[in-house]
């Protein structure tokens, strides 16, 4: 059970450092199949995705992991992970809570991609 | 995109009914092979699952759903539910926060079954 706690671990600090620092850099983890359930919006394709991501209205953002769970969602690699936090946006002083889910795949080449994402803020 | 919306929705119903009712008869909607994260806890099988459900240390429980957000999973009719909400134990006043993601699979005869079950108090 340790492969896909450790591959969560790496990929949600990587994906959070690079929302962080450059959020249109978060590209090179979707596919055009990859789905993005962001607050009421859905949307397919890197493409959407990264306008959507990119076009969030705050200029610098902060996440802070609270919790990281993972399971294995299918028997070909597949990982589900849970992630919990808080983020900080721009000049805000108070953090809101989120919650993200993810489905990364094998992406056939020794790395993953982001098949499901899913954000919704906790209020 | 309807018909896995609706059963995530169908699903999710059902899900809290039965688990605010009698959490015991949940054990219908695991398998052996399904994995629950509650807090810090792994476990597998439906045995165990139900183990840790039915011994968590309240007797009466509401979940109220706030967020339900739905994707197919895989090319198999996989479908990953992303809840967020807050429940009122026993003779609690004030809700916690929690989310909760399933990845529901088809059981072969037209049904569903929970492959992946994470849940997570927000603070």
């Amino acid at each position: 059970m340790g492969d896909f706690n450790a591959i969560a671990q790496q990929f949600t600090e990587f994906y959070y450092n690079t929302f962080d620092q450059d959020r249109k850099n978060l590209a090179a983890l979707y596919r055009d199949n990859s789905m993005l359930t962001f607050e009421t919006s859905a949307i397919q394709g890197v493409a959407g995705i990264i306008e959507k991501l990119t076009s969030l209205p705050f200029k610098t953002v902060a996440h802070k992991v609270s919790t990281l769970d993972a399971q294995p969602s299918n028997e070909s690699g597949g990982i589900l992970v849970m992630v919990t936090g808080a983020l900080l946006v721009d000049e805000e002083q108070r953090p809101m809570n989120y919650t993200q889910v993810f489905q990364l795949l094998p992406d056939g080449s020794g790395s993953y991609f982001v098949f499901n994402d899913a954000f919704r803020l906790i209020y």
